[in-house]
């Protein structure tokens, strides 16, 4: 319960409000925690000065209003700069995809289906054919067709592709390193407390969003989903820099980055609520019902803003909109559970980690091998909502060729009996099955490339596609053999029972929970996407079994195993604390270290302070009353020791080296000849937090992580003893579990 | 961070694990409130014996995974309970229902519409006539039509009404007074750690469901709704005695509770992750990822078993399905919000509390005035559901008799364009307000009454004819106007733009949002409950708005206010504290009060341990070194310091009244005629909370709701100055806001 020294005494000792804040007290450094309980506190003192002011003037009144209201609008501008971004992002990728086959001879601005519009074919098939659009072996071969145009084409397919992805990774490299991978894990880690100075800066969000265009065009195996939260994320950081609230507050800045990963999830898939409960479950460490309500709003603006700006051209919401007509069978949960399984063990599968030239080698095979296998080479996105949707009689797709048993069948729109699979079904399973393969290996090779790349989408995809293929197949078992047990009180000759759509739905939000874990929000996002509302239950058996299969094969999700590979301190209030250890085993100083570095209230020097100081590298120190009573009094930070030291001696006349250094209320009493003492009381936390040396380590563990603690000291029946940090408790837990201690590297 | 004596020193002192456990050390009295961390310790004490015995025998290893698995079973038992026995409340209400009517002669178990199942009319209008129902002067007087059988059958009405309203307050009154009104409150102060026995008992199960069909079936103006929390909370509760690992340790019973409220709300409202939501946003206290992935296990169970039972008849899980076939504009925001405004002012309403015989009064006045009028008569479901319905061309409802404009309008069966209203809707507009004024006035008499009462159903009426209302209104205005600026653009003659079916979801929404303050949990509920995907945002909008005037009126939702009323030892996590109190000034004692109560570590005997409980009335005590030195030991419960002298004199052979007391590892030296020492560190919690005097009471707060404190020592330079329990926090936030702080009146 630490919390900032100047903060208390300031509202306690009317003496202390003469002193002025010293600058930099109370302030971080990179790579290290910050106090919750601080920050909190530091918040609730400027409000109530606001709210003392604010009778005051008229203005004061505007400034009290203006800083009520600052929360709201923070989060507005937040979902609507992530609104705008993903809609641009959206509109750019698909638009230098389609660069990679051809080129809009009207106007280079213009992406395929756009360059088409204006177009006299009106068939659907013929849609996207239409002379205004010339492939690359039509504008430089001057024909369309043949094998010659077709190696062309796949020629100009892979430069493109080499040079979005190569472009990509050096501008990651040169101008903001930050800027690949999801991000996923770097935000959970700062919004669990930690810093990463320019993580979330205006660079990282320029380069991400240039170089997110680029990764998703260049046609490597990754989504931009991950990604968009980071970039919603960048925007709530920047967007808080207009708000001292929150520019000068940690613990409320986390709060806007909270409700920006909602708006992040919110416009990736279009799932307002979906990212809020993403936010909640999965990336959040402190959420306040006040912030669910901002996140609320803020993935509420975004989604708006892009429905507005309606990138896909359907004006909804839904990424993935699907309608199907059939219910589900209890029978059916065996599939759905298979399905879980195999996300499961998609989800367990370790990715790599590659340097950054490899970018070239996973581009060019991802390129070579993509391009003739019609499901690998279009859009992802595109491919899943194809595998999504049932087939009715409009459908014109290579999956839907199906024999047709009756004539006039058109009569009922909705009616699709379940028919024979035909010749196109059958293509359509093999390029699947080895779509299925490609996109797996890839997945795999490409989320270790220093590129923004996100997991989402390509697991959808690797699921949907198993799905489908799943479903296929039951569909056509019930065909062939009708008269079996499971099949016969449900799927006669000429009903439509078994929907492969939903199956492909249920695979992806299998895969998708393998990865990461997530459960309800899962649900939620995918139903949300789909409008799939009756089939929950399904989901959620696939989600379900996907999460214990994931679990059984190791606890971690995809961004927990990242955090514990870049060793950021982080304690993950998933997993619990089972140990019988108690806080005198975790504590240092052990039998074997030196003592405690101490600070006695009113008996050191500046230089003897001084000394400690450099001796040891420790962030804080225990005040006692003297070294015999050993008596807790309070805890200075090492950083705000130095800067008060600094600035004593800039400022305050007759500090020497021999100064004494006092942390009471009153100065001691002195000889009369010694140099003027030095107050260090405004920086003491006269409220640390303190558990006895008996207090069972589960217990120190979950004070730890629901009041966000950096430290903690223990005392033995009122006497000090010795000291808990975050890392110690990390380093603890590794030992627990045989893993390496020194893994964790940051304070 | 007090923990079990017991538990500690049984895992770190050797020589205590000879002591047996003293039985009863660890309960707790009726109406005082658990100790959460004391609880988890317990747990996890409990599942390290378990593990560590495992690998002992194949019978132990059967009882680990029985351990293991009991928590999913025990949600997955409480949700196949709730869904049952919400089809059967939902299918008896319903038969009870038709009851006042009249009566089925081929079956008197069927209720209208299944008695008319088999009958040969098939028009849709003539659905609900046929010869083998019979209304009451159809049976008694033999003649259906005429003003005389309009007499009997009114009189009927009333005479049945009555009886059941009567039958329900008496059955509450006599047999099980836990069961009257929602219940949420009670769980919520239940789920933060309180005691209360026979809550949620199976007395109170019995009659809460019996007498909830009663009530629901007598015509009263409330909901079935919310008693469904509670009777599924009843469920969950007596299913968690089946496993000791819920049933004896209260925090992990209200885990199971946690889930439990989750599948009440979704059975109630065929609303599975509605329900989730609800628990995590409204009710729960103590929400672990871990409860999330349950709560959403036994939601999903108990929505399915309410599925296969099917009590609507729609084999939908989604209790009022709409599909709209406009989308809405963003001119519309304007009466949405109004719309807001009026559920925020209908959730500030107050409501009475009113005695047993009142009840007759309320029944007999809804009855009569109920009945005349076809909006108020008709089951409030099923009023919601017409409400919603948009009007397409099947639609019989009065509300969609709007003058025809076009022939064959037929040929197009979605298109709906607006119409000019007919006599049916202006009819229905008049019935409409006064059935408005009659639900809202009966809404805030009847929910003080003694019987099982939810205030979701009639709040989402009032809000839903409101909506409808001005719906209707728009439309008209838009039909009539629509050369006016605001309806030029996208409201032209011939084209259906607006929906006065969506008026009235967004009315439902934003008052039930103004009653109970929920944001996020609602707008799920509402979308699940109507599949309305695409309308999130007006929803969304109306939430919020609200949400914000209702709070302008008073912070406080109905079930905080009811929790208020009841002086329960609530501690809102909702509410901030931002007073600028210190620990020093709220903790006992004070200076006019009497020095604190302590025990000495080493030097009581057994009659003055007695003489210090029998003149306190204290929950517990701390321990010290001693007097001189005031350093802190630990703390000793009252009722674990009774039961264990008790047992001791009844069980150890020596132990006199004049036998010194020790709290210390070995017994003190004693002048060798005295009598046996007794020892009592087994008891003793040896890592109490601590805070120093000078900690803000933001802080303290902070840490009570966050571990789920009971009380925390306050100490100062390591020695004890007082102590702050839940109680005294609670009276310091009455005084700070001027309410009377002997409102709380439990401990």
């Amino acid at each position: 319960m630490s919390n900032g020294g100047g903060v208390v005494s300031s509202t306690t000792h009317l003496l202390d409000f003469l002193e002025e804040p010293i600058p930099g007290v109370g302030t971080y450094d990179d790579f290290h925690t910050i106090d919750w309980v601080r920050e909190k506190c530091k918040d609730r003192e400027r409000h109530r000065k606001i709210n003392a002011k604010k009778k005051e003037s008229a203005w004061e009144f505007t400034k009290s209003l203006y800083d009520a209201w600052s929360g709201w609008l923070v989060v507005t501008l937040t979902g609507l700069a992530s609104g705008a971004l993903a809609g641009l992002i959206d509109i750019s990728a698909d638009w230098l995809n389609d660069i990679k086959e051809g080129v809009c001879l009207n106007a280079m601005w213009f992406n395929h289906e756009q360059c088409c519009w204006g177009s006299n074919e009106t068939t659907f098939a013929e849609r996207d054919k239409c002379p205004q659009w010339k492939s690359w072996a039509g504008l430089i071969l001057g024909q369309e067709e043949g094998p010659g145009s077709y190696i062309m084409n796949y020629f100009m397919y892979i430069y493109w592709a080499l040079s979005f992805a190569l472009l990509a990774v050096l501008l990651v490299k040169v101008f903001a390193p930050y800027a690949c991978g999801s991000g996923i894990p770097e935000i959970k880690t700062i919004l669990s407390g930690f810093i990463i100075r320019g993580y979330l800066g205006k660079w990282t969000l320029l380069i991400k969003t240039v170089t997110l265009v680029l990764a998703v065009a260049s046609g490597l195996s990754l989504g931009k989903e991950g990604p968009l939260v980071h970039v919603a994320c960048c925007c709530g950081n920047i967007f808080s820099y207009l708000f001292p609230k929150y520019s000068k507050n940690e613990a409320k800045k986390r709060e806007v980055l909270s409700a920006a990963s909602a708006a992040g999830v919110s416009v990736a898939f279009g799932a307002p609520i979906g990212g809020v409960l993403f936010s909640l479950e999965e990336v959040s460490y402190y959420f306040p019902l006040k912030t669910l309500w901002r996140s609320f709003f803020a993935a509420l603006v975004a989604a708006f803003v892009l429905r507005s700006i309606n990138p896909f051209g359907n004006s909804r919401l839904v990424l993935f909109y699907v309608e199907y007509h059939t219910p589900w069978y209890l029978f059916e949960l065996i599939p759905f559970i298979l399905l879980g399984v195999f996300g499961g063990l998609w989800g367990s599968t370790r990715f790599g980690k590659y340097p950054v030239l490899e970018v070239i080698f996973v581009a060019a095979i991802t390129a070579v091998v993509a391009f003739p296998n019609p499901y690998t080479r279009q859009n992802t996105s595109e491919l899943i909502k194809e595998l999504f949707t049932d087939c009715g009689p409009l459908e014109s797709s290579q999956l839907c060729q199906y024999r047709s048993q009756m004539n006039g069948s058109k009569a009922f729109v909705d009616a699709s009996p379940n028919k024979p699979a035909g010749s196109g079904v059958y293509t359509a399973m093999w390029q699947l099955c080895l779509a299925l393969v490609f996109k797996i290996i890839m997945t795999i090779f490409t989320f270790g490339l220093k590129v923004p790349a996100g997991l989402f989408i390509p697991s959808m995809a690797i699921g949907a596609i198993a799905g489908r293929i799943v479903g296929i197949a039951v569909e056509q078992l019930a065909y062939y053999h009708h008269d079996w047990l499971v099949f016969r009180e449900w799927c006669e000759v000429g009903t439509d029972c078994i929907t492969p759509g939903l199956y492909a739905m249920v695979g992806a939000a299998a895969c998708l929970g393998g990865v990461t874990r997530m459960t309800v929000s899962l649900v939620v996002i995918v139903f949300e996407l789909t409008g799939g509302l009756e089939y929950i239950v399904p989901l959620m058996a696939a989600v379900m079994t996907s999460k214990w299969v994931g679990d059984a094969f190791g606890r971690e999700g995809i961004y927990e195993s990242h955090i514990r590979l870049n060793g950021y301190p982080f304690l993950d209030a998933k997993s619990e604390f089972t140990h019988t250890t108690l806080a005198r085993e975790v504590m240092r100083p052990q039998r074997s270290d030196p003592p405690l570095a101490v600070l006695t209230q009113d008996d050191l020097t500046v230089e003897e302070l001084q000394v400690i100081i450099n001796e040891t590298s420790y962030n804080g120190f225990p005040v006692i009353v003297s070294k015999e009573s050993q008596r807790l009094v309070g805890f200075a930070l090492r950083r705000d020791i130095t800067i008060a030291i600094e600035n004593a001696r800039r400022k305050q006349e007759g500090i020497l080296l021999t100064s004494r250094v006092y942390f009471t209320q009153h100065a001691p009493t002195l000889p009369a000849d010694s140099p003027r003492p030095l107050k260090l009381r405004s920086i003491l936390d006269m409220s640390p937090f303190t558990v006895t040396d008996h207090t069972p380590m589960e217990i120190v563990v979950d004070i730890f992580r629901k009041l966000g603690l950096r430290q903690c000291l223990v005392t033995h029946n009122g006497r000090l003893l010795g000291i808990i940090t975050k890392k110690d408790i990390l380093r603890h837990m590794a030992q627990l579990t045989n893993q390496d201690p020194d893994n964790i590297m940051f304070n």
